[in-house]
């Protein structure tokens, strides 16, 4: 059985319904309310395991409440937490997600700050059964050791860059694949064209496949030194939290199986489309067989 | 000793401090993160509570971990909370409160809706011990039952009204004194001037003091046929969260101590001001002797 190996942040979102961002001063009342787990690798991690796949999960929290509720949810997702850590004394990430009636999603997260490496706690060199590494950069020095163990193992080693922030550099160069958020790419390269901006990265980084995905535009990555462009599946948008974190786990999960790149690409967009078709962040994470019927009719 | 029964609205608090509103789309970070109870009725309660009086709490709850949170949080502060009751099947109400680095304050609540009126667990008259009474509109069935009691025994019996929803002219027609906050006596008079509002609420109300407060411009009532204004007291302004229902469990309290209206306004106001001093909600809530050496200072 294809197994992934994912490393980074899990959070408990707090999500409520709302009639209109952006948000400000006052009160305004939620229609709808749902505390359901969240984090860019935690969400990645619980639809590759959605989707059918083995996952070792490996997350830093605090030793409160919050954390063990987010081990708690992450295990009967049926993920193998064994790698995660708590720290005494930190607080566990938790962020308060607004969605509005166009599906559209203003978030506030609050994680603890200068949290230890905890090197210790992960495997010096690519477990045997691992098939793919998929990392974020919200455990940068973690990120980087699991990244370059599946490198070093000849294995695909995918990066999720949300934000230009960290050892970013480290980041991409130890990862065979990095798909950025349109913004963080546009940071990183330093241009607003996002289009340059791939071009730039794959220059920077010649050694690592550079994608970006821009939410309801679709993806973008260089294939023969032109950048292509993959369109988003069109569907009835209820709720985008944790879509670009389904595109990723999905594509890292057919990149584990070997798929092509493109076949990669089209099944997570339609894995990460199919999401915003529910309210509740991650709980509206498709199963592989709503994801490939989908594919199956999308030319 | 003195003591208040306050009945309405109790809530779990989710802080976030987050730079500036209003909240967009997007992710933001917050600097800093609490959980603390917060609600109108709940908030007015601790802050009589702390300002040295008995407090009967009655609230209504969902039987979840949430509300087992709240009670406890409102049993540690010395309330009563006897009266309140839960119900079986139903969500306690939570709020995400984004607090920016000027004070403002951006407040989400989700409540369930459809509770039912639970008059059987409150007390069909006053009980003796009982000075005043202060209700909010959040369980307006409950608020009129009270007030009305307080009123009937003679007694001060004060409504919170920060919105126009409900059976509010019922509810104001309970109460001896409303004190509404700005847009809310704006809506309900159905004028934008606010001193106009108060006056046609004043007629509307013939019974019942009308007040109102409105924030950093102070408190606003009626006196002689004509509306008095009370300068807010000016601080340093860190956190506005729960500001209004520490003016109104202040203003409460002093008068079901038999002080003239003007003293507890004066109470009121520099109870209020000074819980904006500190990050956290209703923590801020100052206690009595610090109110008392703030007010002397005042003139």
């Amino acid at each position: 059985m294809t197994t992934v190996f994912c490393i980074g942040i899990a959070v408990q979102d707090h999500i409520y319904r709302i009639e209109r961002l952006p948000l400000g001063a006052g009160k305004s009342r939620a229609s709808d309310f749902a505390v359901v787990g969240g984090g860019l690798a935690a969400n990645a991690a619980v639809a590759i395991a959605r989707l059918g796949a083995q996952v070792l999960f490996a997350t830093r929290l605090g030793d409160d409440q919050i954390g063990t509720s987010i081990l708690d949810e992450l295990i009967s997702e049926g993920l193998d937490v064994t790698p995660s850590v708590r720290i005494k004394g930190k607080r566990s990430p938790i962020s308060a997600v607004l969605i509005d009636e166009t599906g559209e999603r203003g978030l506030v997260n609050f994680a603890d700050r200068d949290l230890p490496d905890c090197l210790e706690a992960l495997p010096v060199s690519l477990p045997a059964n691992v098939d793919a590494v998929l990392g974020d950069s919200r455990w940068p020095e973690g990120s980087i050791r699991m990244l370059g163990a599946a490198r070093a193992a000849g294995k695909p080693a995918i990066l999720d860059v949300d934000r230009a922030e960290g050892p970013l550099d480290r980041l991409v160069a130890a990862s065979t694949h990095t798909a950025y958020a349109a913004k963080a790419a546009r940071e990183h390269a330093g241009t607003q064209d996002l289009a340059e901006a791939i071009l730039i990265l794959q220059r920077r980084f010649s050694d690592t496949r550079i994608l970006a995905t821009d939410g309801a535009d679709g993806s973008y990555f260089v294939e023969a030194g032109r950048v292509h462009h993959q369109p988003a599946l069109a569907v009835d948008v209820v709720d985008t939290n944790g879509a670009g974190d389904v595109w990723h786990g999905a594509f890292a999960l057919r990149l584990a199986e070997n798929a092509p790149l493109i076949d990669a690409i089209r099944f997570a967009t339609v894995a990460a489309a199919l999401k915003c078709t529910r309210f509740g962040g991650r709980r509206g994470t498709p199963a592989r067989a709503d994801v490939e019927a989908r594919l199956k009719d999308w030319t």
